[in-house]
């Protein structure tokens, strides 16, 4: 078997140079496109990835805006923030860093999100515009960034059984939709924490999309030979050979699984890097729907 | 093998006896439910179901109010209508039978209705509501209909295989999102027109939901003994026999299926009845909402 490793960071440098030619027209229209990030507190990993999105906005030329509220900013001052950006012409895309401080509803700041300006894609109308295949939404980076990848691999989805495993409103949800809808045609199954016999129910997969969130969940004999593996788990487990003292895995056990794969993505390596070129490319789709260029 | 033949008519009757008892209740406190059915045209399928609708209502007590309009009303004609329904205090459940006629656009008039009184299910709101598993929303009826079915006759979803077949907005994606959630906890796969060796696939399934359109489409080599088979389908085909010259039947060759089944709907006096009786149940529920009863 001549196994293919899905290179994301190649993948996303694809994307991203996209990025970069619709902003050069963008600009030479007068128009740069904008992204505010919302972090509330201070937890570390958020920053991290609040830190890297702002990064990515620089190198591309996205407007980028940040906003930092203490953990203790209450609802009312977190939709007034809200509330300001989405009135804000030069911001085109919202999102407020997940999780935030327990005593904010989540819920409540993605509804009042202006949903035009929701480049997360979690606000309820663009989840049902994914439903219901209305190309005017913005589907969720993460499970964007999948197809993507499986694209860019040469993979057909087409009349390919898929198994998703997990059923967040985040990955597992949107990824299987996407995966039924006409632009993926696959006969998707969506596997959990309540199937039975999970490894059979993986063992029948073309494509295997694992998104449990447990450290190195699928292994070998899960696979069947052939299988494409695309793995959205980030998971920080405990290695006292690095200074950090942990490293980061995926929701597969690569070493053992990559042999049997006709393609598979590694973590980190593999989605992380889509994720974020997903988001810079929904900010750009933003951009336009704005200025009535989509 | 004892074989359970699902008697939709009795569970319908149990659904509609319950709602007996809420609008006795809700009647006791002033309010009378009211659905608002908007037909355009004349089609003689439409004026069926319309018919039945409103006659269900009137066996019931709740307000019936039909509006049928003209085959050449224009969009912006319709639209008023469905306005001034949204601010009719006394109506709850608004529904605009389908399809109408082709200058019509649909989708534009689903958007139009108050998703307070969406009964059908099918605003985008709605959609949302049912992928992030928020009660406050209508579950589109045939949907809801069949996992009461399941329910009734005793049949566990959580951990089960099923399959649904046809990957509609209004039947087949509905019902994949209530079976993978929370409340079905089923291990569900979507196939379709694009699925590969479909046989193969519907034989996994410990329940079989056939919602594909196709005249007694799924056969008995398609389902694996003991296994659930709930069909959707409703299809005219041509019967020399009788004296309209055609009969129903559904998706679902049911005399050479049902043998081998543990349980099974007929068509007709299965899914079809439930469908009504959860519209019922929808419009008590909308009456409920905009009286802060719930």
């Amino acid at each position: 078997m001549c196994m293919q490793k899905i290179d994301g960071k190649l993948v996303a440098e694809k994307v991203l140079s996209e990025c970069k030619e619709q902003i050069a027209e963008l600009k030479g229209k007068g128009i740069t496109p904008g992204l505010s990030v919302v972090l509330i507190g201070e937890d570390p990993a958020s920053m991290v990835y609040v830190g890297s999105k702002a990064r990515k906005c620089e190198e591309l030329g996205i407007f980028s805006h940040k906003i930092v509220m203490p953990t203790e900013s209450t609802q009312e001052e977190v939709m007034a923030v809200v509330e300001e950006l989405n009135n804000d012409p030069a911001i085109h895309g919202i999102l407020v860093q997940s999780p935030p401080p327990a005593h904010i509803d989540e819920e409540a700041i993605v509804r009042a999100i202006n949903p035009a300006k929701d480049v997360d894609g979690f606000h309820p109308e663009n989840v049902a515009k994914l439903v219901l295949e209305d190309p005017t939404g913005y589907v969720p980076c993460t499970p964007a960034g999948c197809m993507r990848l499986l694209k860019e691999a040469g993979i057909e989805t087409s009349g390919a059984e898929a198994v998703v495993i997990g059923r967040s409103m985040i990955v597992g949800k949107p990824m299987a939709l996407l995966l039924m809808g006409k632009a993926g045609n696959a006969t998707v199954t969506i596997a959990h924490s309540r199937t039975k016999d999970l490894a059979a129910v993986c063992r029948r997969a073309d494509i295997v999309i694992a998104a449990i969130g447990k450290p190195e969940f699928v292994t070998a004999d899960m696979v069947k030979d052939g299988a494409t593996v695309i793995d959205v788990g980030i998971n920080r487990v405990k290695d006292a050979s690095k200074k950090s003292g942990y490293k980061l895995v995926g929701d597969v056990a690569f070493d053992e699984v990559a042999p049997k794969c006709k393609a598979i993505t590694s973590v980190p390596g593999g989605v992380g890097p889509m994720t974020i070129a997903m988001l810079m490319q929904n900010t750009i789709q933003a951009a336009k729907f704005a200025n009535g260029l989509v």
